[in-house]
């Protein structure tokens, strides 16, 4: 039985898996991301973590498969990573210089993609083989998986659904540089960002008006217990979700969406919420694709990593 | 060198071609579609037709590659037709029938999936792998076209972009049962009745009142010698298939998208109205995805349906 590794690349810390075919995840663990010096240091550092932990689990270079990685930015099918402003590289080929530097096969993919395939594999999509992820944190991120592999798109841009100019009165402008994307409203900072924007344009009472620093978390909970100013904010995310996912209904039509990140931590009723709409506006044919949450939380990326290298 | 086929399986007629591998398309035809008593006759006639054809042509079985079919409704992956209105099949193994009777391989695909197949093997998209076609007609098709084989989604709706509901302040009612869909501002019907709404709401001067009956066509003629209600309609179109895109490409990020169906004839300015929409409303990296108009017209369906079997 082969092991192989998971490695899920952030801007702060480099997040490691060993897994075993049978058993799954085995062990976790947790490095800095060293970002000095263009981020020429992380590669070395990834590689002496995994060597590290071979020794530790008394493995050899025979029984490894290899290692996944998922990296932040867009990769190519030759495993180079055109940009990672927040690591300092470019153009880097991230596959073929941890493969120097370990010996094995090395298979790498965008983040966003990664964790989508990691849903797949042992998450929300478990047992499907077309899923899409829409992953609401600070912004919204997104990945499609079609017939069990990711589909990357030709400039790496697919499931970039968080930039689906979908909300056409928008008037603020998105961190991309265009007015109305998904994200300007279902992203944490987006749902934050449309509280304050109603709580200083009216006198309607709300609890959200007593707390010193809002979150999402914040707005759910206050919609949830009933807040009518709250509710409006939870359910602008869940009509703009659910438009946007019906228009990717029509494009690829897959088995299931599963919704992840931060904001899906709201549980059932963002899927009840999200669903609503979505059926509204979905074709008659793909209503009653399947909404998931996402199950894998934080290892997602680990997850989806380690199945890069598994088949 | 081995010929095979291509047949476009219409709610009238029945399309077809004979091409060979080097020379392409050899020889094409029609036959009547004969609808009564369920469809049932349609698979012997196409066989007949094509066992005529392969005797005028001095072509024995071993001569032959195969046979691929384009069926108006969605195709699985065994060839099952889950329902055909127009033809009367429902549940029909079309690959597996059409087998029967030819004792050659058959594969069969949607019709609408099968021309934007025909349009990358030949057309607009030669050269290109990843290729999203729309087509305005009577009604907006599309097809999705990723590493150079049909997308067929889940349930056969994978493409179904005039569906895509985009025109939030639509009043009237798709005939798919939704409001607001592309194919009511896009499409050859969609523009016709939309330059009647405005004609009758408004004092308007416009060329488009001295005419008995209007058409398309008419409305885009109209918009070139500077009619301002004409182009006010052709704007909507532009502004709304622009949207619809701009969506699809943060879906699935393709090479090049492919514009056909009879409004297409319009030509350069009606790429030029849609990309101008576009790239408003595209993320960053993907404005510059490349559009081309459809080159095949109604042979697309003939040329991806013998590019079905050929690969």
């Amino acid at each position: 039985m082969k092991a192989f590794f998971g490695v899920d690349l952030g801007g702060t810390t480099v997040k490691m898996g060993l897994f075993e075919e049978e058993k799954g995840l085995l062990e976790k663990w947790e490095i800095v991301t060293r970002t000095e010096d263009n981020g020429s240091h992380i590669l070395d550092d990834i590689a002496a973590s995994i060597t590290e932990k071979m020794q530790e689990n008394t493995l050899n270079r025979e029984d490894i498969l290899g290692v996944g990685i998922g990296v932040p930015g867009p990769v190519d099918k030759d495993g180079i990573v055109f940009c990672c402003v927040n690591l300092g590289w470019e153009n880097y080929p991230v596959e073929r210089e941890l493969e120097k530097r370990l010996g094995m096969p090395v298979k790498a993919g965008n983040d966003a993609n990664v964790a989508a395939l990691g849903e797949m594999w042992q998450g929300g999509g478990k047992g499907c083989r077309n899923v899409v992820m829409v992953t609401l944190g600070t912004g919204v991120g997104g990945g499609i998986i079609l017939d069990g592999e990711i589909w990357p798109g030709n400039h790496g841009a697919a499931g970039e659904i968080g930039h689906m100019s979908v909300v056409y009165d928008e008037t603020e402008v998105c961190n991309c540089g265009k007015k109305g994307c998904l994200e300007q409203v279902a992203s944490a900072t987006g749902i934050v960002k449309e509280a304050k924007k109603i709580l200083a344009a009216s006198d309607q009472p709300s609890v959200l008006r007593s707390l010193e620093a809002i979150t999402a978390k914040d707005v759910f909970d206050a919609a949830k217990e009933g807040d009518k100013l709250a509710a409006a904010v939870t359910e602008k995310l869940g009509e703009y979700l659910g438009i946007a996912l019906s228009h990717v209904a029509c494009v690829v039509d897959p088995e299931i969406f599963v919704i992840g990140g931060g904001v899906s931590r709201a549980g059932e009723v963002l899927i009840q919420l999200v669903q609503k709409y979505y059926r509204e506006k979905a074709f008659s044919g793909i209503k009653d694709i399947r909404f998931a949450l996402a199950q894998l939380g934080n290892d997602a990326g680990i997850y989806g990593a380690a199945r890069l290298i598994k088949d």
